[in-house]
């Protein structure tokens, strides 16, 4: 078997077998097939794509070039969510604990920020002493005694795809669906869960702008993560504007405390509790996804989410009494407030300009090796559909350095569009989150 | 300028301008731009493909990665011939003395067999001391001489190309129209030509099998041809057949003395003459084709083109009277005649099946670092359209090793198609070699 025939056959279009792509993903790790090949095959793939055959094959083999976390002797059921990313987007710290709390095990391995998404690995560690890399006994422990647990990918999950995501990520070989589909369902297959919860966002601050192609990598998750045994349900849900009222590492943290205790926001709670309904549908705790949001909101009000989040921080190395007297303060000392520079309506904060002025604003990062800074946001005061009067204060804005506060306040001013009464009588819909259920 | 954001815009379908294309070049040729990055640009140009201003823009990159022969001080007219390669082509060792006599200058760089497809280099070898491997100044001063030189690229001529397909080679992207153009183009520019006869080959032993995509490249490299100032014309010919009776490094050179004898085969014969009226066309030496081959046709006559092939063996290192003297007997040992396998009517002789034969032979080579013999080859007794009974003999074979021998025969006998006499009535058209002239 030749590399270069195997990239041949997929520049022409041809269905490679699963043995020309654990050959081609094996020499890869291992250094037998340069990354020239490598680069060429994954452009090829991104032109002529893969059957959900070969996307299998493909999460298979890179599954294969690393550790599985290991739940035997432990009771499920063992359920996970995945986002593909947003801004302001903090569920994850919601949905472990609330799905904890309803019975379900969550092995949640997530990632950091980059570009204009955030990281809910960065929010974790806004918490001062938050240790989010625990080795595999520690993460199995906490989990079976908590059940849930919150931490990084360790060196030893799927190295195969964090030197193809590197290698793509300089080669223009990113936005091709099956190579997302393996990478996330590697990750996951990893992390030993049983059932997967799918967010796609679509939208200007999402991966996937538009919603088709959403649609798209959805079903491509589904069919695959099915042809790998597990149990999968995506939902399409938007990130045309930011997920609650705080983007920031700790301020999300603050507003996932609020949530825990009833008083989050409404889109926020939406998507949470339409993902956490769904998550408690996959473990068998509800028969359907009204039943499961029955459980969770029940669940929130008992106050027992609530209860394993504090108590997480605390056997994860933080300190949960210091977070909740941090509540209000943990903020960066240079900040300012925006104002409205009209009166009307919020007809649009866009996503997509708040998540870039944040990564300016520090609570970001542009590239990998970049810190962020804890205590760096923003937070809004006013969302789409308030009424607003010019002059009135419409966000609270802080910064790691006063560069970039200076730097990132002109699009953060750019990012709320205000439109007269008649016209938002005329034209502004409700905002519909949740756009459809794939599974 | 990074190179992931040239690739991607040629992912997108953008056409990219001269200065991105410059950076892409220069910055592999220095080692800055990793060749992962140029192969999954090169698959993406595989799949968008170039306008010609991007191809003419790139073979210039390629262009001044390296020096240019400099013919400052010479009397032109300067004219070369390209041909993309076939079985049994020799018309490169006829055109160039035969260019010569009628006032042409000739920079003929030529290149090695490979694969199926002989190579001008290797038939010029096979006369015991020849030199292909003229410096500059010899190559100049050579052409001032006899009114051409004959040798292959010196490491100075563009060293982008070589980077470049050898890393093509191995990542699936040789293929491409507007990559093969610069390949070929950049380096006639830089052997220092003003007038370029392209001879595009289709049909099975042609790098383009199908005759419309090698019209496709035909336009591509007139077009791009004129764009860099050079003039040029294409010719579109049949590769189907082997062209001439023999097959082989010897083999070749001695077909070629008969060609320059006025005893060569008709349909190498055609081919030549039409490629030679061409370059009388762009020398400036004929008003058109029809008097640019009637004045060829004249010079063969004459002897003048035979005696110039001679003085230039004698010039490159070899010996003439030798070469006339080995000729009939300078043949391998190893050798057999195959025999009609039925009586009929020669239909076909298959060039693709002759020319990998050949290779088992050793005339040519599957690698690069392979080295040929220079005394095996094919030689047949009757080409298509010939009245054939079975146990005539049909061709010899001269190998260089038994194996070899062996290993060939059943393609060789394999490449003959005999047809009976009545389906040649009906079927078996005339051999139209020249398909089309684009310039």
């Amino acid at each position: 078997m030749r590399a270069v025939d195997i990239i041949m056959d997929k520049r022409a279009g041809k269905e490679l077998d699963p043995g020309q792509i654990k050959f081609l993903i094996d020499g890869f790790v291992s250094g037998e097939i340069p990354n020239y090949q490598i680069s060429a095959w994954a452009m090829a793939v991104f032109f002529n794509g893969m059957t959900a055959v070969e996307t299998a094959a493909l999460t298979e083999a890179m599954l294969a070039s690393g550790s599985v976390i290991d739940f035997a002797g432990m009771t499920g059921p063992f359920v996970d969510k995945h986002s593909t990313g947003g801004v302001g987007d903090k569920t994850s710290l919601i949905l472990a604990p609330l799905a904890a709390s309803i019975g379900i095990k969550v092995p949640m391995m997530s990632g950091r920020a980059l570009g204009h998404t955030g990281g809910t690995l960065d929010k974790l560690e806004s918490m001062p002493g938050y240790n989010t890399s625990l080795d595999a006994e520690k993460f199995r422990e906490l989990i079976a005694r908590n059940g849930f647990a919150m931490t990084g990918q360790t060196k030893e999950i799927v190295p195969a795809d964090r030197l193809l995501y590197a290698l793509r990520d300089v080669t223009g070989t990113v936005e091709s669906i099956p190579l997302i589909t393996a990478s996330i369902l590697s990750k996951k297959k990893a992390e030993g869960t049983e059932g997967l919860v799918l967010d796609v966002k679509f939208g200007s601050g999402a991966f996937m702008k538009d919603a088709a192609k959403a649609e798209e990598l959805a079903r491509s998750l589904v069919e695959t993560g099915k042809a790998l045994g597990l149990k999968t349900i995506a939902l399409l849900t938007g990130m045309d504007e930011p997920l609650g009222n705080m983007v920031g590492n700790f301020l999300e943290v603050e507003e996932s405390l609020d949530c825990l205790e009833g008083k989050g926001p409404e889109d926020l709670m939406e998507v949470t509790f339409e993902l956490a309904a769904r998550m408690a549908v996959l473990g068998g705790k509800a028969a359907n996804s009204i039943e499961g949001r029955a459980l969770c909101e029940k669940a929130i009000a008992g106050g027992k989410p609530r209860e394993l989040f504090l108590k997480n921080i605390d056997d994860q190395g933080g300190n949960s009494a210091e977070v909740i007297k941090m509540r209000g303060n943990f903020r960066s000392p240079i900040c300012t407030e925006l104002y409205a520079k009209q009166s009307g309506i919020i007809g649009h904060i866009d996503a997509w300009k708040t998540g870039h002025a944040a990564v300016t604003l520090g609570v970001g990062r542009n590239r990998t090796e970049d810190d962020v800074c804890p205590t760096a946001g923003v937070q809004f005061y006013a969302k789409r559909g308030a009424k607003i009067n010019k002059g009135d204060p419409v966000m609270k804005v802080w910064a790691a350095t006063e560069e970039g506060l200076k730097a990132a306040l002109p699009g953060l001013q750019d990012a709320i569009g205000i439109i007269d009464e008649a016209s938002a009588e005329k034209t502004l819909s409700p905002n519909k989150l949740i756009l459809k259920e794939i599974g």
